[in-house]
């Protein structure tokens, strides 16, 4: 009997922003696969650290940090068969997934490569754009707003015209790209309704109105949301009044 | 000291989806209130009723179901103050969100009314569209795909440009709306990159090509996820394989 991969989302930081699921599959499996930089600490791994036991084996999956267009498949390849060695020996093993494993995760080399000879579960988790909302204290959407999750890198164009068609915007993985999208927003009309924030859920993290963020550039942890619906609850929060503004943990 | 108002997402259906924060709030709050049909039992309430204690009060908020726009400001105004009534007693109130409480949810109503006047805490929930590509075994989007999530009843003509425009389309609230949304998407060419999903993480969830759906409606709890965007891994999902056929948990 092969063992099963489990991919679960661990959430946004908080260690209690995972689910009782995740939570039991971490304890119950004997290997544990995550991300890590080239230097320094997973964050993955830094959010369950403490539900971890020193019997489990941990894999890292060490990714070069490149600009350029994923350049890993070789590292994919060769973790993957890591990862293929312990499932054919039976033993059970866990990725540790940012957020949800399939909202713009990286679970996805592991999963393609390993889920046709392997039993595969996802265990879906809390993204940032959820956590991200709830810290804002402003819905996503509601009713038929249509809701539109952009990544930073995209043109400008089609940044714009997704500005312009969406009734709440979610731009994510906005890193370098800062001072270029708010830029964008701004010509699109939109500074007012746009909230910052910044590593939500972990101690440091920060909610404010974008127009007062004065960096050019944002941690890879960051997003924006911007609501232009026509919902009623909109109004008392065009500008985002003074409760929302703060650091720290709530 | 006036108490704490927590809106907490108890996930798509399976208890063991729900975060180990929401589960330490639901049991040490003395008020629990979740919205409820006219007939019937609340959802939201089955979801996490093994949690729940005969010592913690009860307040359900039943909504009459009606096609037409949110008709029910009154009994929220009502019950807003009902749990006013409890807060200023010092009593932290929990309100159980099916999914999470931001996403399309009915929260708000109870937000808007009582968090100009008491401290707030949302804690984010699994909402239906991740549960939804996990259980497919299908990422959402991934690197720089556009992901727009649309509402069913939206017209025609905005949600064919919806269709056009997005890499990764989620068709929420679907309901009565199911074949003329089926044909919207066989008209954008689509069908055969369409999953069909209903009642996600329960024991009778089901997970299907959208093809391979017979029924003319759908239950308000189903979504078609669609992925057209660049990546490779979707070569091999392009017609969903039998494996993501499949009815029961997993």
């Amino acid at each position: 009997m092969s063992g099963i991969l489990y991919g679960i989302g661990v959430g946004p930081g908080d260690p209690e922003l995972i689910t009782l699921k995740a939570h039991r599959i971490l304890q119950n499996c004997s290997v544990v696969v995550y991300p890590a930089p080239d230097d320094g600490d997973s964050f993955a791994r830094s959010i369950v650290a403490e539900y971890l036991s020193p019997e489990q084996k941990e894999i890292p999956i060490v990714i070069p940090m490149r600009v350029e267009r994923f350049p890993a498949a070789n590292v994919y390849d060769e973790k993957a068969k890591e990862i293929a060695v312990h499932l054919n020996a039976g033993e059970d093993v866990v990725v540790l997934c940012e957020g949800d494993p399939f909202f713009y995760g990286s679970f996805m080399y592991l999963f393609e490569r390993l889920s046709s000879d392997f039993k595969c579960e996802i265990v879906p988790g809390i993204s940032s754009l959820m956590a991200s909302a709830a810290a804002l204290q402003r819905p996503l959407a509601a009713r038929n707003d249509v809701l539109t999750i952009t990544p930073a890198p995209l043109p400008d164009d089609i940044l714009l015209e997704r500005f312009n068609s969406g009734d709440a915007i979610a731009i994510i993985k906005i890193g370098r790209h800062f001072a270029r999208i708010r830029k964008l927003i701004e010509e699109a009309g939109l500074l007012h309704r746009a909230g910052y924030l910044e590593r939500v859920s972990l101690d440091n993290q920060k909610v404010m109105p974008l127009a007062e963020v004065g960096a050019d550039k944002a941690p890879y942890f960051s997003m924006i949301l911007i609501y232009k619906g026509a919902e009623d609850w909109i109004k008392g929060l065009e500008m985002p009044n003074t409760d929302i503004v703060m650091k720290g943990k709530a």
